[in-house]
């Protein structure tokens, strides 16, 4: 079954009742904004008023889980081990922010990288 | 890496700017909304009452997701080769209900367990 | 006229605090789609821009009061007694996801018509 | 019973894209705080909490729907020929802010009362 | 230090758990807005339909906050001694609503000058 | 007037069309968050109920408001010159999440000093 492969149960151990992170929810949504824009080359008039709308509500929950994720997930130890992450979030979330204010699948596509980078940091996390 | 294995882009052939679709969104809520329930044995006063407020919450979030998936995702079609979808998707909708007014862990683990059976459908779907 | 038939008030019988439903609420949201839809095709420029991202929420809130109708207010008897409530919803729905990516009035109509049929459903459950 | 009159299909003429306003949607979510109210005398511990959560959100539609009604729909004329609509509204608003703090169904019977009168009002304005 | 001058602490004598009021909150939201309709002259296409958006958002802010601070801070020996203030917040919501449909810096200017007499009041409120 | 002291509009040379910032939209929430600890000291039941809840809400609006602030308006040059920036920002949305799970007004205390230090190099860099 596919199931297994894309959902992993994540089990963080935080002190807050709601101990549940996973950079799923922030790729998701990129790639909404990712999506939206391949499509905007097309578009005129209502449907593209619309897509900008729905990019800015789907930019703006990227910066939302990546916020929740850079703050409340990782820990001291984290950072002193991957001293980069501060940075790393800063340009990811400015790059969301990037999203809103242009069309181009590039912004997207640098978006959805920037947040797979972190990603890769955060399952390190998980490891051993 | 393990990433590759977790995070499928899912890209929704349909009509709407924003076409991605994943019952991942629903899931991680979910887990959220069990991880708390675990937690909750052993939660008393103030704790407890955060636990309530945030539980009702991932529960309210898990509702969301599974109302965009089943009516903006799914098409005619799939619901003539899987007719049990609308009853599949309104238990589970009413499941996620019921973990906001209960703290047992089991009513979260159903709640999962009815989320994979829809995920299930949905990367069934994604085939051929 | 239906109309007069499903807008009175309602007090549900529900095992949760908070138990009052009403298709009033969708309809409200519906009639102020509609009347945008009607508005807009003397619309243009700016007006035109807020046209659509008014008619984008109230659609949305739309959804939202017939996902809480379709999830919390029917229970299984009337699922018996009405099968076709399922199906209802999800067109119901749909049609609600089609207000947003038209301004022809027409789509507006069709949802309130609609949302007038689950109503008098809806109706029905209160009677005997 | 002066109910039948203020819920009926409304359509206001206003300068606004989304010009339908309806008292019944204040009404709605104080029906859902007294109801709360009337269930809280039998709870306790986590069904206590969940309904003060709950009668919580549905308070603060309260307000926002006679915030946006006070506000959106009233005009200057209206004020000339009903001076006192400035002080219901704001006495109402508190009365809403009442019940978040209250459990006694006294309370929420007593701001569907002052919601009524508005309504009154309201559909007045509709006449003639 | 510039800090100290311009966030005063503000404790009102309320009896709800959270009692803190200030005007600035209304009034950020409105500089938002001002400050958009003085850039919207060199905006067309994308950019523009993003100003609006945005400018629907901080204005409905705008009159949130106004909401609050009416209904929840003055008390009615306030209303007492300016009787205005009813008026006042009305028509100063009302230009919030204006400033969603214009684009004009004028009207931002004079919702920023409505704000302004308010909490000139509000800070009378505070003395003696 | 005691306003001209408080208000200072920033006018924050930014290129996106909402360009104001002010870190006193964290501090008044913060400033709540604190007034509700003090207050929890004399509240039980229901009341306590309804303080965690307010509680919550305003701890989130200020990581909220933190968030834009550190990823929308500080700049690169910004961070040349205050390097400490993301780990202040990243200690002071953290105390905000212990704000929710802690009722001492220490916690809270803490958080305003905490925003009160990330202001000060918000407005130096207003200087000169």
């Amino acid at each position: 079954m596919i199931l297994s492969k894309f959902i992993k149960p994540v089990h963080a151990h935080c002190d807050l009742p709601c101990g549940v992170y996973d950079p799923a929810q922030a790729r998701i949504e990129a790639e909404s904004v990712l999506m939206i824009q391949q499509k905007m080359a097309g578009f005129q008039g209502d449907e593209r008023t619309r897509a900008i709308i729905i990019k800015e509500q789907r930019a703006e929950l990227v910066k939302h889980h990546l916020m929740v994720l850079w703050a409340d997930y990782f820990k001291p130890d984290h950072l002193e081990k991957w001293p980069q992450l501060h940075d790393m979030f800063w340009k990811t979330i400015k790059q969301a922010s990037e999203c809103k204010s242009h069309s181009e699948p590039e912004t997207g596509q640098k978006l959805l990288e920037m947040i797979d980078q972190i990603a890769d940091i955060f399952w390190q996390t998980k490891e051993g």
